[in-house]
Order: C-alpha cells, then sequence, then structure tokens
C-alpha cells in the first residue's frame, strides 16, 4: 500500500478512542500491570504516546520541513513519561491524548503537504537521513504497535489462569 | 491477578467497542490486508471473533455445567468465518459481534457462577481437562490476543514505508 496521508490520518485519528474504549472504567489490575521490572503497563504505554504528541511526530515534521537534514531531530525519550504521570489517572491521560493528537492533526491536514515535502528529507540522530513520508508512516505504526502492546500486556496478566490453554494462546508465550 | 468474572466481563464487553473504534469506516486496504498467504485481516479476526460468540466460549460453558468431563467440546473450526463472511461488509460484522457479545455476556452474568462451578471441569478435545474458570480466561486472554494481532496486521500494511524506523518499530519484524 502507498503511503497517503489521508489514509494515515484514518488510522491516527482512531487511536485514542480505540484505547478509550477498551481501557477507560476497567479495574486498575487491567490497567496497572505491565509485563515485569522494566515493562510497561497500559497505563504507562499511554502516557508514552501522549510523550510522542508533544516532542516527537509534529515537532519533527516541523524540523524537516523548515530545517532538512541541516538540524538534527532532539532525541526522543522513551522513558520521560513514567515519572511525569505518577499520581495521575487514566481518564486525565486519555483526555489529554485524544486533545494532543486532535490538535496535531488540525497541524497535518493544515500543512496539506505535497509529494515533494513528504519526500524532503531531516536527520534522525541515530537512523541517520529519513523523509517526511517515513516519519508520517512510522507515527501509524508507532500507534498500532503500542495498541498490539497494551493487548498484549493485558492478556498476560491472565497467563497462568488459562491453564492448558496457553498452548493455543500464542500471545502468552511468543517472542514479544 | 486472581481469576474474577467481573473483571473478566469488565474486559470481554469492551472489545467490540474497541474494534468499532479502531475499525469502522477506515479505509478498505487498512481493513482488508494481511500478512501474506494464508493469514488473516481485521476483517477476517473480527469474522473470527464472531464465529467465537456462536459456537466456543459460552457453549462450552454450558457443556461444562451440564455435562462435565463426560461430554468433550465440539472443536472450533478457525476458518469457519473465512468462506461465510465473503460479501459481507465490516460493519455488518462489527455489529453482529457487538450483539453476540452482548447476549453471551448476558448469559454469563445469568448464571452468576459459584467458586464450586467455576471448578467444575470439561474435556478439550485436544487439551484434555480444563476448568470453566480456564475457559473463561482463555476468552479474555483470546479477546486481547487478536485486539493485538489486528494491530500487527495493519502495522505491517506500512513495513515499506517507514524507511529505516525499521529498526525501532518490532511490531514490524519479531515473531508473531
Amino acid at each position: 500500500m502507498e503511503f497517503q496521508v489521508d489514509h494515515a490520518i484514518a488510522v491516527l485519528k482512531r487511536t485514542p478512542g480505540a484505547l478509550r474504549a477498551l481501557l477507560e472504567g476497567l479495574p486498575e489490575e487491567w490497567i496497572r500491570s505491565n509485563e515485569g521490572a522494566g515493562t510497561w503497563s497500559a497505563f504507562d504505554i499511554v502516557g508514552h504516546l501522549i510523550h510522542g504528541e508533544e516532542t516527537d511526530w509534529i515537532p519533527r515534521l516541523e524540523i524537516i520541513l523548515e530545517h532538512g537534514e541541516s538540524r538534527p531531530f532532539d532525541p526522543f525519550d522513551r522513558f520521560a513519561q513514567l515519572e511525569k504521570n505518577i499520581g495521575k489517572d487514566l481518564e486525565e491521560l486519555l483526555d489529554r491524548f485524544e486533545q494532543l493528537r486532535k490538535g496535531n492533526l488540525h497541524t497535518l491536514r493544515r500543512l496539506d503537504l505535497t509529494p515533494a515535502q513528504l519526500d524532503r528529507t531531516g536527520t534522525h540522530p541515530e537512523l541517520g537521513r529519513v523523509t517526511a513520508r517515513q516519519l508520517l508512516s512510522t507515527w501509524v505504526v508507532h500507534d498500532l504497535g503500542h495498541l498490539a502492546q497494551v493487548g498484549r500486556v493485558m492478556a498476560r496478566v491472565y497467563t497462568d489462569q488459562v491453564g492448558p490453554w496457553k498452548a493455543f494462546t500464542p500471545i502468552l508465550s511468543r517472542d514479544a
């Protein structure tokens, strides 16, 4: 499938609602359980998505459009949300994610990027040269990857509960 | 986390809405793409969840409660939905899944299972002795596993689009 801005937006605009439909109002055990030390809960993952809205996708797109390859992106802190969200509740995070996403998609639509702009290149601090098109594609993949992660993390809360069915539930055992 | 019927229901009742929020109205490419020959699209996965509502979870629970281990479950056809849903659209499937799930959770609540009933055992045609509690836990894990699969299948539509970011998007490459 070729990258199209409107197809990317079709997914990006749905992620906050999908996470809300899945998570809002759930017992804390579902939301706060992780896969062990150093891993993330559904709560942490929503926090990470918020941090991406604040510092990653649209800010990096703007760097590409304004500076091209001359100004590398700021590194993305994958763990920033862990401290920042202590004491918050999930509803706050879901609201914030939805609101930030809405604003960022508004910016993206307003930019109305041409194919030439989508081909513009920037400098990723670790990966080197990347295009605006690759950045926007990655935004979508990042959403879907973390949605999958939420499903996996929650599924694993019941790892010991399924008994013999563990053999038929690859989400509980496969490499992740 | 110990198994609790009401905690299981908390997840099970949200799955249809989460899938609807994610999928309804998306361009067909997102819904109909799979991971290659013999794999499932998001559309196929929703069809599979419908088939589970019709033939797997509550029917098997009822076999356990009525017959214990003496009557093995009917085998579950993991591919039944592929032929059955040709010509249907995703909205039909989402509606059907929601409606069936609602009815099945109504049945589950009405049963108001005691701990002794949750400990009752049945016979799985391949796995042998399983408890009602394990069956209900697996129902939840099965939902979340397929939600994760939807995220993965959709993410992989953009495998070639992310360029160098493939190194940072494990959903595109890890064992699945």
